[in-house]
This record gives C-alpha cells, structure tokens and sequence, in this order.
C-alpha cells in the first residue's frame, strides 16, 4: 500500500526535528525538508483516505497574526483542527500586549497548554523573524524552569526573511506537478518582480522562493527593477544552495530575460529594499506624514515599471510557450483586482486552478512541521493512525 | 423506542439532499423540508439523552457574518461544535477580502478542509442570497476540478430573501406547540409589520415565515403599511404554496384584520422595500449623505405607523384572546428596549418563555441541514450514534 | 498512587457545588475551597501524566470578555479545551447586545448547548458581580422553565469585588511553594498597594487576596496611602475569616510596616476606591470631559506615592530579607515597562519565574470549578479519566 511505503520512508530519515521550530527553509537540512514533504504528502493521503489525523487529544493552537491574513490563517486553523488542536487568536489590539508586556512574559502566559504557536509578523524589516525568535528564547527558558509542562512548536506563517509554509507549499505543488523531486533538477524557475499598484509588500516570498528553489539543482532566475532588491543575505544563502544543488542561481535585470525559456514563472510584486527599511523606522517613530511622503514616492516610483506585466506575450518567451504559472494569491489581475497589475486576465485565468491547488498544500505543511515538531517518532505516531479508520 | 422510530421514518424519506446547501425554503420539496424537520427532533432527543453527535472527526465550519447577530453565531456556533465541527470566522474586516480579492478565490481558499459554510448576508437587498449562490457555484468548480477534495454545503444564515433557519425553527416551535404538523391544518397565522424606532431590517422574516407556512394548509394574513410591501417574488410563492397546501394567504391592511380570529400572530418590524432598494445603491456608491436623509425620511415615515404595536387590546381580537405570540427575537419591547415599539411589555412578558424556546431549536435545525447535506445517508448515520451512548 | 490518593480524598468531600456557580470565594466554604484545590491539583497531574481530561462529549465554553485579557483569556482557553469544550466569545461589540437587548434574553441565547460561561466585568464599581449574578437568575429561570436542557456553570474571571480565579490559583502557589495548606498557618503575607503610572486598576486582586488568604491562619497585612481603601464589606469578610482561622487581618498605613517581617510580598496597584464610584458615574453619563479631568487628578494623586515601590531596599524589611513576591501580572516594572513602576527591575527578575509558576495554575483552577459544577460526582468522573490513557 502506498501510504504505508510513504510512512515507512519517513521512518528511514532521521530528521531530528522533535522540539525544535521551523523559522528559515535553509536553517533546516535536506533530511529536513525531505522529511517535512514527506510528512505533509502522508497527511494529505490520511485525510483524503478518511483516515483521522487527531494526534493531540487536546491542546491550543495560538495564532498570532500581525498582519492580515485569511489564507494563511485558514490554512493554520486546518492543521490545527486536523491535528485535534484548538485555534486560539493572540489578538494584540484586544489584549495587554499592547499596554508594554514584556514578549518573554506573553510567551509563556499563552502557552500553559499550548502545543504549537503560528506568527505572522512580516510588516518590518529586520523585525519579524527577531521577534520569532525572542518568542522562541522565552519558550525554552520557560520549559526549562518549569513554567512550561511542554515546548510549543513555533511555526513561521510569513516574516520578513522567509514564508516557508508558502514555499514549502510551492515545491509541493511543483513535486506533484512534474511528478517527483527529482523532475525539478534542471528545470528554470523565473522568480520575477511584477508591477502593482500597491504599496509596502513583504519580500518574503521570492526570498522564501529562491532559498528553496535552489537547492533542488533549479536554474533560478531572479529578476527585478533597479532599486527592488531582496535582503543581501537571501541573495548569498540562495547562491551557495545551487552551487551545491548543481542547479544556478542568477539576478537579471528584465522580467524578459528571466521568463526566456523558463519552465516555471513566478511574477510577484514587492516593495523596494530600502524603502522597507525606511518605512520600518517612520512606522516606529510613528511619523505619520513621513509615511505617506514614502508611499506616494514608493507608488510612484513603482508606476515607471508597468511593463513588469505577466502577459500572454510575456509567456510566450518562456519553455513552448507554456511555462507553468504560479503566485502565493491573491494576485494583482490587470482589468479584475486592479487596472493595471502583476498578471493579464487571460493569462491568469489559464492558470487559475493551478494556483489554488498550489495554495491546497498549505494545510498539510504546516501541519507537517507540527507533527515533526512534537512528536518523537512522527513515523509510528502516524502510523497509528491507519490502524483506527474513521466509520461514518 | 421513539428515537429508533423517528430514525427509521427518516430513513424511509429519499430526501436526495447530500451534496446539496440549503438557500431557500421553497427550493426544497415536501420531503426535504419534512427531512430537515425530523433530522432536528432526532439530534435533539440524542442531545438530550446524552448520546454524542460527533458525526465528523474533523473539520471547519467557516462562519460568515457579514452582518451582527449573537443568536444565530451561537446557533451555527452550538451545532457545528454538536457535529464536531470546529468552527472558524472568516471575519472580512481584519482579512484580504476586503482588498478586492474576488469570491471564487476565497471560496476555495477557505475551503481545502472545511465542512460547512454558513452566510449572513442581509443588508443589501439583491446581494445577499446572489453572493451565496457565487460561493456555491465557486465550490462546485473547485471540487470537480480538483481543488477540494470534498464541497463543503452551505447553509443561509439570513440572506436579503429567506431566513431559512429562522422560518425552520418557527416551524419546528409550532409543531411542538400543537403537537403535530397535521396540527397546523386550518391554524390563522398574522404575519404583521410592527412599529419600530429602528432603521433597515431586512425583509428575510416576513418573506420566510410567508413562503414557509403556506405549505401547511394554514391561513397565513399578511399585513403591513403601505410601501412596507416584501419582494413581490414571495408573495408569488406563498399565493402558490397556499394553493397547493390547502391553506391561504391573503394581504390586509391593518394589523387588526389580520389579528381577527389569528391562533398565532407574528408582528415585527422591517423596512419599506424600496428604501430598502435605495439603500443598497446609496451604500454601493458609499453616499452616507444620501444615506443620512434616507434614514431620517424613513424613521419618519415609521412615525406614522407606531399604532402598529402588538398590545393587550390588539391581541384581544385573536381567536379566544389567546393566540400564541412569535418572535424571532430580539423584539422592540415598548418601555423596555425602546420607548414605543413592536410589543406592550405585558404582552411580550406573557409569552417570553415560549419565545425563548421558539429560538431553541435553531441549534438543531442548522445541525439538521449540515447532516442532510454531508452524510449520504443521514438515517444510517445517525442511527450509528445510538450505539455508543457517552458515559460520564 | 498519588493521583489516585487524591482522587479518593476528594472523594471523601461533600462538596455541593454541582449546578452552582463561583463568584466569590467567601461564598464558598471550606469544603468547597478544599474541593476546588484539590480539583485542580488533579486535572493538573492528569494532564501532565499525559491522560486525557476530555470530561465533555462536546459543547460551548462562553467567554464573555467585558474588559482586555490575555492571560485570563488564554486560562479560560485551555481549561475549556482540557475538558472537552469549544471557547466561542460573546463579542458585544459585534453583537446584538450593544443594540439594548436585555441580559436574561442573551444569557438563554447563548446557553442552548453551552455548559460553561466565563465572565470578566471588572470596570465599574457595583456593577460586575451584579450582572453576573443576573446572568445567573436568568439561566436558572429559563432551565427550570425548559428553555434550557442543561443549566451552564458561571466562572467569575474578574468582578468589581473579587478575582477568584487569580486568588486561588495564587493560593495554588503558596500551597505548592510551602509544601501543603498546613503550612500557610502563621505565614505573614503583605498585600500592600504599590505605585503605577496607570489609572483606574480594579480592587478586586487586593480584596481577592485578603478575602481568600485570612482563611489559612495567615498574617495578612493590608496596608495602602490614604483613599486608595478597599470595599468595606470585603474588609470585614477578611475580619470574620482571620478570627475564624485563627489568623490575624489588620490595615497599615506604610509599604514598610506591612512588609516587616513578611514571608510573602504581593506589592500591586489599584485605584482609589472614590475615584472608582466617581468613574462609574461619569461612564454611564458618557462625560468624557469628566473622565478626563478625573484621570488627570487621580495620576496627580497617584504621583505621591512613587515611594510606595518594592525595591531591593524594601525586600530587606522582609523575614529574612527573602519573602515570596508575588504579582497576577503585567507587573509594572521600573525602568522596564514604566519610568517607575510597582517594583524594582531586579527585584522582580529574581521572582520572575516564580510569577510566571504563580500564573500556571489558573487554567487548572478555571478547570476545576467547571468540573465540581457541572459533575455531580467529580470523584468518580475523573477516576475514569485514569482508565483510558492516551498512547500518542
């Protein structure tokens, strides 16, 4: 049976995942991302075999959203509720976080029966992921004291350096597509800037992109307008992942030269770097006007690259014409959601099905890196469940 | 045993309702409606004979309140959590909806593992019951595409057209009164408008108590001021469900006339249809001028009306004095929550115990719709839960 | 076995508190103290045992949030979830209740299939305790009546008069950091007021604590400046429970003398008690102007007793220079969280983990007031909890 050979492939990696979080894709090793694919395609199996997935006979799933959300919330309330977890909001502007609790202090107040913690924290640079891991100091030292029976896994649902539930998501959707993992080796994937008439976007998901991509011997091909850089260190962490993949890893300067024989595109807008960062210290001194001011130059600035749009002509420059197209969603549509934005109706529209399917991942990866995060022996633990089928 | 025996009536009914959401009362046939109605008696008596209900291992119940309601939220809140079900807001204000996503995208989005979604959707008149049918149509493409791997069944939690949850637990109340839905055969119900110092209530009651009621042979009087007239469509259906029962509907034009000889009176406020109409394009085009004066021109057009009041002498023209009062709550008690409203607060006193059970079996009735519409077949499913009773 | 030694010792307690609710510890005698303790010693080793304490087949916990929580919030949470529960808030802001709808109609709209409602309505003097107790009229009135199949159990998380939840989780500490109830006897404990730079901080952790603590043969010492007094009947109640107890209660006028000597310190602010009556006014008068002026003053006021802190230098006062410090948190800390605050930043970091144990135990003593009011026999319902151990 499928599932069982599934199941007893994860038995043969030794991920070493028990107790600890998943922050960065490239913090984790291969056996680590082998495992947590693995993991979400047998829950997947499980769920769709009506099995059920109840692991935890009972304890909260906080959900700390800074920003706003509802796929991602959606998908962090489906693992959980699929787990046998229930969601619990940190909702800061109804609580005391925001009259100056100390982080450390929350942390371990949220957490007395709680299995497993999703941040989404993407809104400043250089803050989001720091903040996750402060959460993750006071969890451990709360455990360690005794204030804390168990160890809440965290789960980062986007900051401002990676969103691996969404790239993780992606390499699944792409796994399927192509039919296996190793079907990506040599394949281009164009992870390219695109125009929208929004403001302030995180980076987080073409760094999530190309710090993913490039270890699975991609030809990556970053593209973006002059002044739309990511985050330097994504740049080098993405590098030094094809060079040992025997994939490529490259930054051009047009959404044509990117899209050129590319088997994968993948048109995003985002914010420029040193804008983000700007933005990070107008929003905590709280200058108001500076803050406009920085938008409207921002909006401006972003108008000068309207042709940055994935349209059927653009397709065409890419592998027979037929390039799969992806996007996190919701996607800037030119004539839908907008005037003028990231995609074409038409080309969108060819692709429509296959971006939600590439987001119906989501609940399974994320409830992949609770299962490795909590349990000892994920393999047995999920095992036992193909022994109770649910009658119905 | 009763219960066996009401599961077994069930079972005898092809209700053909798996896979299917529940909109409006007069899109379901006879043996539907008598499906729904027994469906909820039998979870009922399995509550109350402390059996659990957990029908589902796991899954979401998406509520989606685009308008305020406490007593609703708690009953799609209590049935969901009845059938296992772990319910999730999808809470436009603080999500990407409001951003222009479209609703084909969102329907899928929060989708992927949710059972059931419920929909308030009454304050636009024409937009309310047409965005359930978006969703529906949205679910239908993605699961036979693929997307979900099973359609979750929809259920109207109060659209601009039918208030099928309301007008089913009426229902459900009168049944019970009486002892019977043979009972109704021949009953006067005076569905009525009501003084109220209020603004806008939609017109889903009236419409849905009329379009319900007249399938059981009952009298059903409707009456209102003028220009307080209900989507003509509904009266189409009440004048041929009348017809078809036995019963009759009639329009009147004085509470009173439809007070005459009345075994259960019904007065409660709504909205001129054509302000209602107004409205709906003033907040289209976000006129909260235009809004303003629309308010003021309406409060003082209700003004004319406040003899509309459901009082001791009022009620003396029912058959024996003594009809039975509905609400379906809160009401405009005069003196208590507004100065001059829709009931004397001698009158409400006297029947605000059996108003409160009237509002009791809402729980069960959405429970009832989620079953039918999940559970391919509802009696054997149910019958199951007979097997293990819960030891406490 | 310990757990079991514990269950059967509650066992042997004739509690009576089946079906009732817990609003005030005084209320409560020592047998149901005992119970509720115990109790929640119980379910604290159950669950950290690793057995389930699902006790409910399935239905609603109401938080009813009148005031900003997160810890109080996140306690509700996870007792509710440890026994089986669904948390489903009674949001009024979102709801029909902001519309005037009256009390006793919400309480039996909410409560079909909900078995516990949790209440915070600590902001106005003489007005919290009061509506909880006409919540609970109402559930009494529509379960005797047949409204309601179940009539759910209120949990005081927080009134104007008393925070039992936090008093006896705080007591749960003491027990455990001396080693048994038996200990306490002739313990001195301070519950000094201490200086913040906020406003309008409930009494009802200063009243909780002398009300609860003077029942152990404690020395408990209250001492605040002048007009920041407490309720006076809660001073009697803590009179009546020292000589009963064979303790003392008496008031000081200086941190310092209520600290001489003290084995335990509990240096927290709180509102004078005038300005609290004066607020209530202003708030129901909707005077902004007013609550304005009175704020001013009362920091003004506030802003004399920056001495009262609980410094290294204060601490030395205590036996031994070492008493416990305790706080319900947030604390506010000097040159931490405030310029000047309650306590000194190393004087609360030595006792910051012992704070954070203090907190842990109040989702186990929400736990266990709904399990002694909702099981008749709570002995032999958690005894059965230890026959089926989850294999994870």
């Amino acid at each position: 049976m499928e599932l069982m050979k599934m199941i007893s492939q994860l038995g043969e990696i030794d991920a070493k995942m028990y107790g600890t979080d998943f922050l960065l894709t490239w913090e984790k090793n291969d056996d680590q991302i082998k495992a947590t694919l693995l993991t979400a395609a047998i829950l997947k199996k499980l769920y769709e075999s009506d099995y059920s997935c109840k692991l935890f006979k009972s304890g909260l799933a906080v959900s700390n959203f800074r920003d706003n959300s509802t796929r991602t919330r959606f998908s962090f309330a489906s693992a959980s509720n699929l787990l046998g977890l229930a969601v619990q909001d940190l909702n800061e502007s109804t609580s005391q976080i925001a009259h100056g609790e100390t982080v450390r202090e929350t942390a371990n107040m949220i957490s007395f029966l709680t299995e497993v913690i999703g941040i989404r924290d993407d809104m400043f640079l250089g803050a989001g992921n720091k903040y996750m891991r402060e959460v993750a100091e006071a969890l451990d030292d709360g455990h360690k004291k005794g204030v804390l029976h168990q160890r809440p896994t965290i789960v980062n649902l986007q900051c401002d350096i990676d969103h691996p539930t969404q790239a993780m998501a992606d390499l699944s959707h792409l796994i399927n597509y192509y039919g296996g993992v190793d079907k990506l080796k040599g394949k281009k994937i164009a992870m390219t800037w695109a125009y929208s008439p929004s403001y302030g976007k995180p980076l987080s998901v073409p760094q999530g992109i190309i710090g993913l991509m490039t270890r699975f011997g991609m030809e990556v091909s970053l593209a973006h307008p002059e002044g739309y850089n990511l985050i330097p260190d994504t740049l080098k962490v993405s590098e030094k992942n094809a060079k040992k993949s025997g994939g490529s890893f490259s930054v051009v300067n047009t959404m044509e030269e990117a899209f050129k024989g590319a088997d994968i595109v993948y048109p995003k807008s985002w914010a420029p770097y040193s804008v983000m960062g700007k933005r990070t210290d107008l929003l905590m001194k709280k200058d108001t006007e500076g803050l406009k001011t920085l938008e409207k130059e921002c909006l401006a600035n972003n108008a000068k690259y309207k042709n940055w749009e994935c349209t059927e002509k653009m397709m065409k420059l890419t592998k027979g014409g037929k390039a799969l197209y992806m996007h996190c969603l919701p996607a800037d549509i030119s004539g839908v959601s907008c005037k003028e934005g990231e995609v074409s109706a038409s080309v969108f529209e060819k692709y429509r099905i296959e971006t939600y399917k590439e987001a119906g991942y989501k609940p399974y990866i994320i409830a992949a890196m609770m299962v490795l995060g909590k349990f000892k022996n994920a393999a047995r633990t999920l095992s036992g469940l193909t022994r109770k089928r649910f009658a119905d």
